[in-house]
């Protein structure tokens, strides 16, 4: 799909504060047709890494306004069957094998019993289908009962959450089922109200898969940006220091 | 300091299981000399990652031993001073800017406000050595009161843990300090009892320095295993399922 | 002091709801000169108990709201000294007993190297006064930070949060120095803005002595309404089910 | 049935230590035919409180030996039955109501919403029952995952624990379902190996009913020892500094 996204960051710093940004779509798996981002007077550098492509600066005090407009030809691998299996260790590549270890939000060391008495009785892909199902029967989309410190533990106590929350407790999951699975932002078509999302790659096959733990954006209009170990490794906007929010725009259009 | 390390890591398996080991030196930061490891009929799949270097295998229920052995020409970079600075974030090298964000056993975020009162009157070297210095007088090495679920949250209200704690402490403090802080696997000269070893290392003025929190062994004597964002990432034996300890044994000698 | 104190809970409850409302003063300790409690056409069961009064009702859907005011003459004990003793366990009385032991909100197990390292210089009330002092100076008064579910292990690694969050931050240090500690629920002169406070209370020389770790409100000024082991105790309102905030309005004046 | 029950405490103290020790049986809900207890030189002083039978002490350094010995006709009420129905909260006896609140090892309050979910369609005794039966088909029985410290919210994640973790977890579970629900420390007949056993009482239709979560030992050969909100209430020794395990013993016959 051709798509054209949009976001806008807008936030008051009180003192000079370092700031890294990932709000630009990744050029790994798709195309960018056209792109342009504006932050004023602040230089942002721009940088690949093994997450995506990172801007960062150090920022003076006052407002901070920074706009993001790209046109895409977006390309994810979201047709994950029963049938893809998972490789030995052996075989992984070793840029995939450290999302099979617990990270900050995805403690997937503490779910080792509830993944194999759960979901032990399938393999691979249907594993990972069997765990996206459990988790749409038994956790409520509901917002403003988790927050920035929330983990996957906690989220499968509460059994609520936001997308960010139904992402780390998916990846947890299938980790502790022994499937390697990162957290994905991305712009998501259709997506309502709009915002950035947060989604599930898992490792099958030899190639990463594309799901939404939410099944709250059709994940072919999904536009990616970054992808890491949980959401500390994609978050839009990384701060030195505590910042003061103003306004978040996204839209996503065909 | 030309060493010999050996170690031996002997563990009972139930069932067919995935391991991953690392305890075979580094050979990105030291001269290996001379080198052998020997697991009997399991054959190793080595490989180099952005960590250090990594065997894998699928290994049948039964018995498991591996034997290392290395001779080394080490050479640590000890000699932090106080003078040496911290970068701006996007002077920061792309594979150093993860290792300011929080991780599964340092929970950066939530010492962010201690930090400041803490050490925000210290910059660069300074701050890292005054939280070590603030480690060393306030927190007990003490076997048995943490395990292998232990974050630094909880050695900071507990006062008390092993080399593993104390450096997750000081690294969840060092990067909540906006220092670059990672974990590294170590053999330990005239470490008593001898064990493998978990220090800190942090990027300063443009090189990693290595440090160890507990103070228990010179680190001019430190032979590299491995680095990463915590003990998840540098664990010397990683395993898909349960495991029974049998025997381990680490020797140092010059 | 002779106070008049009021406070007006206006909350919407979606179903049924069992609740339970401690906003009526403490008869035990202080003077009730006049007294009224208004929640329309539902009947509040009045009851006393180890805690305080305890008003319960079972409300239909639809709008909750009470009033209440009282004229009272109160009466703390607020002149804590150094010398105030603590007495051994078996001279404690047995409803104090219990005041020495973890709570929810207060999981004083989880403090004692700290307390030992930190105030076990100091005995009795001089311990209390340490602590207090501790607090004072190294955790910040902040909105927004905590929340219902925040324990005082949390706040304690977070060094910050409102009265409730001193208060179990206290408790537990407290308790885990060795001295039965409580949760008060209070009006409070000259608090701004006006609030229900929480505060602390203390058994040394065989009576209790009430402190504000906060210090945002002179203790001789406090209209005590309930104590117990924590916030869940003293809650001014706890409920069956979800319900949904309309209007709180407290007052205090001489 | 007629019981004798003994058990004995062996500690370690390194120093002056208070203790409170919780191993003599209540004479409130049975008959207690003959009794003895000798701590040799140690004078316990004996009390009754909310909880049961208290025996408090100042100790010295050295070793302490408690031998208890007891012919017990005991009487439990086990035969809850799906039709008991819970208490509006305004008819609730007073001491009856906080069991309804969190404590330190049952965080009732983060369960509403998994209460709810699972066990909504369900009232009194029926809800009991079936939260047991959840209990027992995801719950393992499995010694050394679980310390001093781990609460249900952690055993609800680990999916495994012992009598303890099985009696936090059905705590929490039943009160976030709206029904009273405490902890009891007992003696129990057939259980193997022989130990203090903690088991479950919930208070339905006017009375307290004591139910075992593991299943490990038959209700009527309970011999109830003391009740409380959680563990912390009902240890069989609590001292104000760490002491070191000697030996403990257990047993129950007819």
């Amino acid at each position: 799909m051709r798509l054209t996204v949009r976001s806008r960051l807008r936030y008051r710093l009180d003192r000079d504060t370092q700031i890294a940004v990932r709000i630009a779509v990744s050029d790994a798996e798709q195309h960018i047709v056209e792109e342009s981002i504006d932050s004023g007077d602040l230089r942002l550098g721009e940088a690949s890494d093994a997450y995506g492509r990172l801007f960062r600066a150090s920022a003076g005090a006052g407002d901070l306004t920074i706009d993001y407009r790209a046109v895409v030809e977006n390309g994810v691998n979201d047709r994950l069957t029963d049938a893809a299996m998972v490789a030995a260790w052996e075989d992984l590549p070793v840029d995939v094998y450290p999302y099979l270890l617990p990270s900050r939000y995805c403690p997937a060391d503490q779910f080792l019993r509830f993944a194999t008495r759960e979901f032990g009785g399938h393999d691979g892909g249907a594993k990972v289908l069997a765990i996206l199902g459990w988790i749409g029967s038994h956790v409520d989309y509901v917002s403003g009962v988790s927050d920035s410190a929330t983990t996957a533990a906690e989220t499968f106590v509460d059994r609520a959450g936001v997308c960010r929350d139904f992402t780390h407790l998916a990846i947890a999951l299938i980790r502790a089922g022994g499937i390697p699975a990162r957290a994905v932002a991305a712009y998501a078509w259709k997506l309502d109200p709009p915002d950035f999302h947060a989604v599930v790659e898992v490792w099958l096959a030899g190639q990463w898969w594309l799901l939404d733990p939410t099944g709250l954006a059709p994940v072919e209009g999904l536009v990616r940006i970054a992808h890491g170990r949980d959401a500390a490794d994609i978050a839009f906007l990384t701060t030195s220091a505590a910042v003061t929010f103003v306004e978040q725009a996204v839209s996503v259009s065909v």
